[in-house]
C-alpha cells in the first residue's frame, strides 16, 4: 500500500490546474448568525463535471504515461467519480470504460456518455459488478482509478484543502461529508502537512454511520444496506483511507435525515447555491453541536452539485 | 427630471464598494453547447440580500447627508427593493420604513424585519398603498427610494454592468430581463459611456410584455393586471427608465412562461445557482433566437436569489 505523501499532492496540483476550477469560497451573515462560529463553504459544485472527484480523477488521467493513456482508464461507479473521470479521460482525449448497475439513474448514464465515457451496465450486485469490471478491463486493457481507494485520487483531492487555506487566511476547522473516505484523506494529507493546527471533522448520515462506527472501534466496520438521502456517502472506507482517518481525523459527527435536509434547503436558500444532500451533513452537524463550533472560523467542502431537480426531499 | 451621469456611476461605485460583493462570473460548457454562443452569467443573486438592487439602494442610503440620514429612508415595495433598501440602511444605521400590502409573502417580511426594516401594511390597491406611503413618510420624515425610477438608484445598478465588461475582457451583448427598467437603465448609462459597442438587449415576459410594447411604439404603454412566474418584473417603465430604454437599448425578446420555466431549471442545473424566475427570461429568449446570438459573448445578469424553495414552478 503506498501512502501518498504531501509532494504527491503538490504535484497533483500543479498537474491538474488547466483542467479544473479554483472554486469560489462562498458566506452567509444568516448562517454564522444561527450557528455563532464564521463559516466559509467551499464550492465544489462549482466544478464544470459538479464535484470535487474532478481533481483526483484529473490526477491520476493527466498522470499516466503515454503507452497507458493509450488504453485509457476504468471504473466503476454510479456517482459523481464516473462523470468525473469522463470528464478528465475526454479532456485528454484517451478513452473512459464504467461499469454501472442497470437501476442507476439514466441521467448519470447520460453524464457519462456526454463526455464520452463508455458504460456497460451490470446487475445491482458486488458479485455482477467485479465480473463486469473484471472482463471490461481484460477487454480494454485501461488502468483501474478506483473512486477514492486510490494514492493518486487522494492526492488529488487534497488539492481542495490547500486552495481553501489560502482563500480563507486560514480556519480553526475543515469538515467535509465522508462516505468512503476520498475527501477527507485528501484533506487529512494536505493539512497536517500544511497546517497541522487545524481540526479535520468528518460528518456523516446517522442512517450511514460505518465510519463513525469504525473511527469509535479503532477498525473498519462496513454497513450493512445502508440507506440515506445523502446517496454518495454508502460506500465503506478502506485500506488507504482509514489510514488517514484514523491518524488524522479529530472526530465524525453524524446527523438525522431530517437534519440533513433542512441543511440542505438552508444552504439552498441562503447561499443560493444547488449542492446534493451529502454535501448537507456538515452544516447539519454544525447545528446540532452549536457549542463546539461556536467563536471558530469553519471550512466547510460543499462537495458536489448534481442533483435531481424534479425530486427535492423536502418537497416529499 | 435629472438624468444621472456616467460620473455618477463612477461615484456611486467608489460609494457602495464597501457594502456590496463584486459578484462572480460564472459559465457552463453545457449551456454554451446548447445555445451555440459564449455566455457568461454575472451572480447578482449572490449579493448578501440576494439580488442586485443592494447597489442602487446603497447608493442612495450612504448618499443622503447626515441631517437627512437621521430620518432614514421610506419605499413602497413587496420585492427585493425591500429588501435591500432595509440591509442598506441598516449598515448605515438608519431607519428604513417599508408599505407592503397585507397580502404580501410573511417570508419578504421577514427578511425587511431581519434588516431592522419597519413594515407598515396597506390594502392591495395602489390608492390605499399612496395613501399609506403618504402617511408614514409624513410621520418619519423618511427620504423617499423609489424602486427604480430614481437616478441615484439607476446610478448604482450601472455599477453591474462596470464590473462585468472588466471580468469578461469585454462582450458582444449584455442581457438582463426587465420589469420597470432600473437594471437596464443602469447598464444603459454605463456601457453607452464605457463601451458602446456592446449591444444592450432587455428580455420580458409574453405576459407582461409592456416595455416590448412601449419600445414599438415608441411611447410608455402599461400592462393591464399582467400575470407572470417572473413576479419581479410586473412593474413598468417610468419617465427615467424610459429615457434609458428608448436611447439606448438595441431590441426586447420576449418569452413564453414555459419558455421562462424551462430555462430556470436548465440554469439551477447546469450553474448550479438558485435564482428567481425573472433571472431566467434572458437564457429563454436566447434558446429560442439562437441565430441571433450564435458565436457571441453575451453576458447575463443573474439579477437575483430570493426564492421560495416550496413552490417550484416546473414541479406544479
Amino acid at each position: 500500500m503506498y501512502i501518498p505523501t504531501y509532494q504527491d499532492m503538490l504535484e497533483a496540483h500543479e498537474r491538474i490546474m488547466p483542467h479544473i476550477q479554483r472554486t469560489p469560497v462562498r458566506t452567509s451573515d444568516f448562517l454564522n448568525e444561527i450557528t455563532g462560529a464564521d463559516l466559509f463553504f467551499k464550492c465544489e459544485n462549482f466544478q464544470t463535471p459538479g464535484a470535487f472527484k474532478v481533481r483526483g480523477a484529473s490526477n491520476a488521467v493527466f498522470g499516466l504515461d503515454d503507452e497507458q493513456a493509450k488504453l485509457g482508464v476504468a471504473t466503476h461507479s454510479s456517482g459523481n467519480h464516473a462523470s468525473c473521470l469522463s470528464y478528465a479521460a475526454s479532456r485528454r482525449g484517451i478513452p473512459c470504460n464504467v461499469v454501472m448497475p442497470r437501476t442507476a439513474p439514466q441521467a448519470k448514464k447520460d453524464t457519462v456518455a456526454r463526455y464520452g465515457g463508455v458504460v456497460t451496465e451490470c446487475d445491482p450486485s458486488t458479485t455482477s459488478r467485479e465480473e463486469t469490471f473484471a472482463k471490461v478491463q481484460a477487454a480494454t486493457g485501461g488502468d483501474f482509478v478506483h473512486p477514492y481507494n486510490d494514492p493518486r485520487v487522494i492526492a488529488g483531492q487534497g488539492t481542495c484543502a490547500r486552495e481553501f487555506i489560502e482563500q480563507t487566511d486560514g480556519l480553526d476547522i475543515v469538515m467535509a461529508p465522508i462516505g468512503g473516505g476520498g475527501m477527507i484523506s485528501g484533506t487529512c494529507l494536505t493539512l497536517s502537512n500544511q497546517a497541522p493546527e487545524v481540526q479535520i471533522i468528518a460528518a456523516e448520515p446517522e442512517q450511514a454511520d460505518d465510519a463513525y462506527r469504525s473511527f469509535k472501534a479503532g477498525y473498519i466496520i462496513a454497513d450493512d444496506a445502508p440507506k440515506t438521502i445523502a446517496d454518495g456517502l454508502l460506500v465503506p472506507l478502506k485500506n488507504l483511507t482509514w489510514h488517514f482517518v484514523s491518524k488524522h481525523v479529530t472526530d465524525i459527527l453524524t446527523a438525522s435525515e431530517d437534519e440533513i435536509i433542512a441543511a440542505m434547503k438552508l444552504t439552498w436558500k441562503h447561499l443560493r447555491i444547488v449542492m446534493e444532500a451529502s454535501s448537507a451533513v456538515p452544516l447539519a452537524t454544525i447545528l446540532k453541536n452549536k457549542d463546539r463550533f461556536a467563536g471558530k472560523r469553519v471550512g466547510i467542502i460543499i462537495t458536489g452539485g448534481n442533483v435531481d431537480l424534479d425530486v427535492l426531499p423536502w418537497l416529499k
